[in-house]
């Protein structure tokens, strides 16, 4: 099994990238179309436990805006040609607040390259008060 | 691509429930052993954010215990015969808080199955005075 083939990166890549500015611009029909539609595709949200493709599309339709986030870190590893995990380590814009977002993405035959899994949480622990900028 | 072959699904589960059981023993040798040994190896842990497995390792090794957690749901799919992703949903006894784990496993060949990431969160929005018993 190639690990990071750099094709592959380069994909996954492409589709993160296209995620994160959708994520910014509230771009429904972008976030819904990165993943897979699938009753056990699973999205563990801030404050959501959603299970299935339909869960989740509820979900974003009824989301007028995400918090701005700034980058940290992006950590991506591919493993053959049809898999891959990303790591988002983020800042919420004037919070200070650190928060991580892990995404597994799968080539599928049907679809392509799509989020099959995400995780999104904040460090716990973190005080809003302590970290406010400004 | 063949989604949740039952054998695949059958090594997975075995994976994660000898993981479960490390946890509640706080088993550090068998803990380590279930990660990928790789500088790529990512653990977002509830209050951790670790990149490698040495860190992880170096948090493992500094853990007591970890807080006892009684499992809500278990979501396992397989991708294949070498990858596969695993969800759990569980509760903090004692707390009514709930935590979710993301864990993305990988057949490598030179380690056969292993954790490759990990994500673990609280729910955000969780009041533990509201939801505390006893």
């Amino acid at each position: 099994m190639e690990i990071d083939n750099p094709e592959v990166i380069a994909e996954v890549r492409a589709v993160f990238d296209r995620y994160e500015a959708a994520i910014a611009a509230n771009d429904t029909a972008v976030l819904d179309a990165c993943f897979w539609p699938d009753p056990r595709t699973v999205r563990f949200g801030v404050t959501e436990i959603l299970y299935g493709i339909e869960a989740i599309r509820a979900f974003r339709a009824s989301v007028r805006s995400y918090a701005p986030r700034i980058q940290k870190r992006v950590q991506i590893t591919a493993f053959g040609r049809d898999f891959a995990c990303t790591h988002l380590e983020y800042e919420r814009v004037g919070t200070g607040l650190i928060g991580r977002e892990t995404k597994i993405m799968a080539r599928l035959p049907d679809h392509g390259w799509r989020v099959v899994s995400a995780h999104v949480s904040l460090l716990a622990g973190q005080d809003p008060g302590r970290t406010q900028k400004g």
